[in-house]
């Protein structure tokens, strides 16, 4: 049987990004996952317990920045002792921290952030961003850059974790503050919009659906966050006196 | 002659807008531009003095708000007694009060509020929208509306000056607003993009040409543009707060 054939892959967590992942490596991969909150593999992955999942020779955490800890701890005694562990947090510093610390010496640690997610990819991923962190053997990320270049056809940015998170912290996290305050303001204008506005509002609606946990991690787990918020504000009251001065 | 048989339109204003405005009036009129900055009709209006251009039956000011009450002082001693006078400025509420204080009794006063500039009408304006506002003369309102609607294939809205400042004190204020500050911040990020975050750039670069003049009107001649400021910032600082405590 050809599934039966393909290589192991454990993804813990199969929330909504954990669905995703599923998607694109089942053609790749048999992808053993394990979720407490799953109750149907949807036809791309086998459900499993946690032992099972974390045995496998690939592991992806498909969990929330704020729950990798645990689950690190979790899974450590059923890794294979060259496993491969890959984490897909929308921040990359601190789970490359937990994982390195976390991890036996022998287990291989690669860090990705993919740049789109549910939303965004719902007609297809390829073209779209990944960024790929060596946190623990030069090769395996390699590996894991080729496999998204070659068989997901995405965009690769090998970069550090402390590069990674410099840069998202202006990304994702002024979109993401920008868009939740004018998720406040609703019901916002439908009439005498411009072509600028709607491009607001198109950014807005990508993130409209995100878990407050992504929201979290992205403007409290990352190190840079709370400077690039502090930048924003800053110039944004300058423009404020500015207007109601005169 | 085709051309010296159309009815004759005067252009107060050959800027960014004036000319868009006579490259899409020059298919249906003799459009007379007077700028004291112009040197050239490029092929959609045949410059000339203030007089000639204001002598038009139709006149359209496409001067800075912060310029309209000197320019209705000039105009108004050429003016027919039955013109009709158009404004397409950003704001609705102040230059329609200034109209209708500076303009004879005679004259038809409509207010115009194109939603596109010369960035986003590049490629034509077919389907983009216009707000039509009724100041002296409901048949000229209807008239002004109902060719934006079949000659230029706008989408036409037509409400009040208070209507239209309401709204655009959100579409344009907060666009204008945000965009403002993420200038400031650049250069930012090309590397690492999410497609929100590439949405919130193409809102920036709509307008990021957009002259002072156009920002101070959205900003501080729209007279619900404070509030709707004071109102974002107090959901940011909400909303950072939240963050920078736990």
């Amino acid at each position: 049987m050809a599934g039966a054939s393909k290589p192991r892959l454990g993804l813990i967590g199969f929330g909504a990004f954990g669905r995703l992942t599923a998607r694109y490596l089942a053609a790749s991969f048999q992808v053993i996952a394990h979720d407490p909150a799953a109750t149907d593999g949807e036809g791309v992955a086998t459900l499993a317990d946690l032992g099972a999942a974390a045995a496998c020779p690939v592991v992806i955490l498909a969990v929330p920045v704020g729950a990798l800890e645990e689950t690190l701890a979790a899974i450590t005694p059923h890794l294979q002792p060259d496993a491969l562990v890959i984490d897909v947090g929308s921040v990359k510093v601190k789970p490359a921290r937990a994982m390195q610390a976390a991890l036996p010496p022998g287990v291989r640690i690669v860090g990705t952030h993919p740049l789109f997610g549910p939303q965004s990819a719902r007609d297809g991923i390829a073209g779209f961003r990944i960024a790929v962190c060596e946190v623990r053997g030069a090769k395996a990320a390699r590996r894991v850059a080729a496999f998204c270049r070659r068989a997901l056809t995405l965009k690769v940015f090998q970069v550090s974790p402390e590069d990674h998170d410099r840069e998202a912290a202006t990304v994702q996290g002024l979109t993401h503050l920008i868009a939740r305050v004018l998720l406040k303001m609703e019901p916002l204008p439908t009439r005498m919009t411009t072509a600028s506005f709607e491009r607001l509002m198109q950014a807005v609606d990508m993130v409209r659906h995100d878990s407050p946990a992504v929201f979290h991690a992205i403007e409290r787990d990352n190190p840079y966050a709370a400077g690039v918020r502090d930048r924003f504000f800053a110039l944004a009251e300058m423009a404020r006196g500015e207007l109601d001065e005169g």
